[in-house]
Order: structure tokens, then C-alpha cells, then sequence
């Protein structure tokens, strides 16, 4: 398996440089190519929270480098009790964004190893923060070889939200499926949903592809169905921020309505996401926390309101697809075909490649 | 059948006043109210395909004062040549937006009352428009008491783009039958889908039912299906641009989404749309012309980029959706459940109370 540099692969939005978490600023992308640098945990919770960062295996790493900080600090003060003050720590980046999985998992695992740690725990441990961003590229190149092949003949895709670069370690989950298969010659093109609110489609998949030279066509989110009637798209793409034991997928908004709508036009559904992702704890997609944010992200753009001042907004920023709607779950394990419990269990026993 | 001043209708987007034509500028609410006074046929054409004016009922409206203010420069100009000069106005009316079949039925219309004018054609063309736009408002009050019967237990109701009295002579198709259910204590609140790209639903459709005290909730686009997975939303409401013979509707790009998403829930699909909105001509959806708007719709909000510079965007902004995802067609003349070329036949034929 070529797991080499590709040339459709030139953007990391998660960086540790000159001791400091580098986080790509995409609140303001792509307007302002800006950096925010996070020299403490309290600063990478805060840039998890308000989205400097976002995505579900992004939001992870993020977290790991926050722990690093967070070991940095609590070590410095205190050596003697630094280990029960990062406990702290890290139940705040827990607590930073709800949906997100990959979040609590990579918590989970550097708060593991910061219970074997002794001396030099800073080293040691953005060692291992280090590991846990490589394997996620590695996982989404695995993933972008094996979603690829999913893709028979040459066709159009559409895909929503950002699940790229910018959303992972490198190279993206649904993304890197795209940039593959482009680069294979499976793909022709790649319509975007703009995905209102954030505009994630408009503002960071549209950038993130045409940095690698990958055309995109944007549409406004309700034009999708009126697209899969009658276009040559024949692939849904997406990413997700958590999936169910059962392959119930939670995703960005909007997911599950561009779901239906597949399925009514026979166009199939195929969900990247590393295995950091599943939560094999809960049995289906309603137990998945959704978050809701504030509603004036629905009724201001750049801090102006659109509408009246007295509308109310319902401003959920998950939704669930269930496992009916899906065709294929993509992860560096392995394919799931037409999801269920019993078919993710044997997905998750599998060896991975970095296993 | 009272076809009184209701207290949810306060609001006109088409105004005769001091000999000219008032527009109440849809392309600026909610920020401000401001009129455009056209005084003349070629700004009227203007109007409409700028989307002063938009709503496919008001659209017509407009071209038949838009036919007044023609007959009037020409009358003046050419008393004895003025009805073929004319007809090059009407021409330029019909061809200022595709879509809307209200706009070729009004300029129709118009064209016949014009060709038994002799003196005083301005007058009497004007008694004429002036009664096209009365009797609209009366469809929809007549709509509204349809469509309201049609809703059998208290719920709430969502709605897309605009069809209210800023897209008709005044009360609104569907949300005609918002106001008359809501005042028949049916509905508890509304959902308003946003409708990208042009934002008809946060900026016209809330503003436009708060003036009238109607509470109403924002949400994106993409989270109409979540919204009916969930909610105790029992209908989804919406207007037309053109309604084929079979009961096919165009309407504004995401409604067809939003009816597949309302079968796969059991929500039911209500289409409000005056007769003057059916097209019998055309046997099917498909035959009906889609505009295509300018890609600049999509890629800026309020003039800025909000993507980047080298991205595509498909800009369709109507869609058509199948009779058979629809329940029921509301027009004055009646109501059309489960719609197919016999019925929509036999309901056409029927007498209106304004025959």
C-alpha cells in the first residue's frame, strides 16, 4: 500500500510547531489564512468550543495536543500533584463539544498513558499525540484507497459539510475518498452542499478541494434532490462525527435529509470515518447526543441579522441517519456493506493496518 | 363565505397609488422597507426580473399594472399606433422571468381586454388590473378557508421560501392558509425553512407573520428532515410557480427535497396556488421551463465571496415535484387530493365563486 505524499493532499489544519498547537483558522477561511496558536489546554478548549477547529477526527487530535499542554502546565506547577490537577483538564476538553466521539476517545487514550507516566511526561506524551495524528493520515489514505474502490465507473459525487483536511489530520475522511478516486479517474467532478449555517461546503470544502486542484460546483443545500434527479452523480460522500454499534450514522445537519433524498433517486451513500469514530458502547443513532448551538448562527451572517429581530431559529447542528440509508461505512478497517450490528462488530475485530 | 379584513393581513407588496405602480422592495427586507415606484412598462420589467417583486400571483399582478403603465406612455405617444407598440411591451412582461405562468396568463389577459380599448385605454385597462389583483386577494381568502379545512387536529406546519402577501395580491396561498388556521386555532407555530439562496424564508416569510403576530421558527434548510422526524410538524405547506396538467408543481428550488422527505415521515404536502398558477397546456412537470440564475446568488451573501474565487455554483431556482409526493392541490376553485390529469380536469372546470 503506497502510503506516499499525494498531489492532491497540500493542507493540515492541526500542526505542533515551536512547542505550540498551530490550529488553521476556519472560522475566517477562506476570506484570512490565520493561525491561532494555543500555548495552554484552557486556549485549545476554547478553540474547540467556538470552532477554530471543527470536525470530528480534528476535534480529536486537537484534543490530544490539548493534553500535552494541559501535562505542560499542571507538571510545571505542581510535580508532585500534576497528574489529578490534568484530570481537570482533560474532563474540560471533554466537555468542549458533545457529539464528536473521536473527542472522548482521544482524551480517553492520553489520559491512559498520562497514568504510566512518571518523568518528562510533556515528552512523552506528545509522542504520543504525535502517533495519534499520523495514524489518523494514515487512516484516511487507507480509507480514501478503499472507499475509492467503491466507485465503479467514472461519475460525478456530491458530498456535504467538510470532511477533509480540515476536518481530520490530513488528507480528510470523505475527502480523502475523493481526492483518491480523482485522482484514479473515478471522479469527475464534486458538487458541495454550502451547509448552512457554518457554510462549511462554501467556505472550507470548496477552498480545501481547489487547493488541490479538484473542481467543485457548489449548491445551496435544498438543491440537492433536484441535482440527484438528474445529474451523473451517483455517489453521496460524507464524513461523520459518530456511528452507532448498528452503522446509525451522526453527521453534520442535513446529512440525513440528503440521505432520503438518495435513496428516493437510487444514488447510493457511502459514510468515511476512521474506526475512532464508532462508538460500539451505544446501540443505535438515538442515543447519540445532538448538539444544539445558539440560533443566531440561523438568523445573523457576518453578525448582521437576516431576518426579524423577534424569529425564533431551531438550530440543531447533528442529525442521525439510520443504517437503512447507508450503502457502504468506509473505515481504515475495512467496508461495512448495508450496516448492522453484527457486520460492524466483525469490522471492529478486524486487524488494522496499524495494528 | 366572509371574505372580510382578517386581523393576521396587514400586509400588501403590490399597491396602486398616485397613478403609479408601488412596490414594496423585497430584495432590502427586513433591514428596511422601502418602495419602488415605477412609473413606467420598461421599469416594471425591471422590477420583476430583479426580484423587486417576486411571488409568482404578484409577479402577474405587477405585469398587468406593468400593461397599464404601457398602454399609457404608447397612448400618449402614438394615439393612433398605440396598441402595436404595445404589444412589444407585453412581450418584454412575459419574458422578464420563466417560470411563473401567472406573469403569461396576466399579460394574456391583459393583451385581450387591450385589443376591445379604443379611448381611454389607460383608464379602463386600469379598472381592469385593478379587479385581476382584488380577485387574487379573494382566491386567497377562499384558499385559505380550503386549505385550513383540510387541517384536522392542532399542529404545527412548515413552510418554504415565501407565499404569502408579499408574493401575492395580498393573505398569501400557502401562507393564506397559515393565517386562516392559525386564527382557527389549528396551528401552534410555524417552521420556515430559510431557503437559500435568496433567503426568502428568514428574511420575507418571518417577517412577514411576525407583522401579523403568527409565531415563527427559523431553520436551515438542511434540517427540515430532522425537524419532521421529530417534531409535531403535521404539514408542510408551500405555494407554486406553475402547475402542470398532471399536477406536477414547480415551485421555489427545495420544495421537491422537502416532499421527499415529507413521504419518508408521513408528513402531509399541501400546494396553495391560484388557477391563474395552473398551466394545462403542459402535460407534466418536466415541461416546465426552470430558470437558471446567476451563480453569483450562491457564491456571495450581501456582495462578498463567501467561497473561493474559482468556485463553481449551480443556481437552479425552481424545482419540480412529482403529483405523486403531493396530497393535496388548494386552488378557489376547490381542492384536488392525490392530483392527476382527471382530477386536476374536473376540478378546473369547476365553477369559482368570482365566475
Amino acid at each position: 500500500m503506497d502510503m506516499g505524499i499525494s498531489q492532491f493532499d497540500s493542507i493540515r489544519a492541526v500542526e505542533w510547531k515551536d512547542d505550540a498547537l498551530h490550529l488553521l483558522d476556519q472560522r475566517v477561511l477562506p476570506e484570512k489564512q490565520k493561525t491561532v496558536i494555543c500555548q495552554t489546554c484552557e486556549q485549545t478548549i476554547e478553540a474547540i468550543r467556538d470552532m477554530v477547529v471543527r470536525g470530528a477526527p480534528a476535534i480529536g487530535i486537537t484534543a490530544a495536543f490539548g493534553a500535552v499542554l494541559a501535562v505542560r502546565a499542571r507538571y510545571k506547577a505542581s510535580p508532585k500533584n500534576w497528574q489529578a490537577l490534568v484530570a481537570k483538564d482533560l474532563d474540560g476538553l471533554r466537555k468542549a463539544r458533545p457529539t464528536a466521539v473521536n473527542l472522548m476517545h482521544a482524551v480517553d487514550q492520553m489520559s491512559a498513558i498520562i497514568a504510566t507516566l512518571d518523568d518528562d511526561p510533556e515528552g512523552k506524551l506528545l509522542e504520543e499525540a504525535q502517533r495519534f495524528h499520523e495514524l489518523d493520515i494514515l487512516a484516511n489514505k487507507k480509507m480514501g484507497q478503499l472507499g475509492a474502490a467503491l466507485i465503479q465507473t467514472e461519475c460525478d459525487v456530491l458530498t456535504h459539510c467538510n470532511a477533509g483536511s480540515l476536518a481530520t489530520g490530513g488528507f480528510g475522511t470523505a475527502l480523502g475518498v475523493i481526492r483518491q478516486a480523482f485522482q484514479d479517474k473515478k471522479i469527475r467532478q464534486v458538487y458541495a452542499d454550502e451547509t448552512r449555517p457554518w457554510l462549511q461546503g462554501a467556505r472550507l470544502t470548496a477552498w480545501e478541494l481547489l487547493q488541490d486542484g479538484i473542481p467543485v460546483n457548489l449548491i445551496a443545500d435544498n438543491c440537492a434532490a433536484h441535482l440527484l434527479k438528474q445529474s451523473k452523480v451517483r455517489w453521496v460522500i460524507v464524513g461523520s462525527d459518530r456511528i452507532a454499534a448498528n452503522g446509525d450514522v451522526a453527521n453534520k445537519i442535513g446529512t440525513y435529509g440528503l440521505a432520503i433524498a438518495a435513496k428516493y433517486h437510487n444514488v447510493k451513500v457511502m459514510v468515511v470515518a476512521p474506526t475512532t469514530t464508532v462508538d460500539m458502547s451505544l446501540h443505535q443513532g438515538k442515543d447519540i447526543p445532538i448538539e444544539m448551538r445558539d440560533s443566531s448562527e440561523v438568523l445573523q451572517m457576518g453578525g448582521k441579522n437576516i431576518s426579524h429581530e423577534k424569529a425564533g431559529a431551531w438550530n440543531p447542528v447533528f442529525d442521525v441517519t439510520p443504517a437503512s440509508l447507508i450503502d457502504a461505512i468506509v473505515t481504515e478497517r475495512g467496508v461495512v456493506l448495508e450496516p448492522s450490528t453484527a457486520k460492524m462488530k466483525a469490522m471492529m475485530k478486524m486487524n488494522s493496518v496499524f495494528d
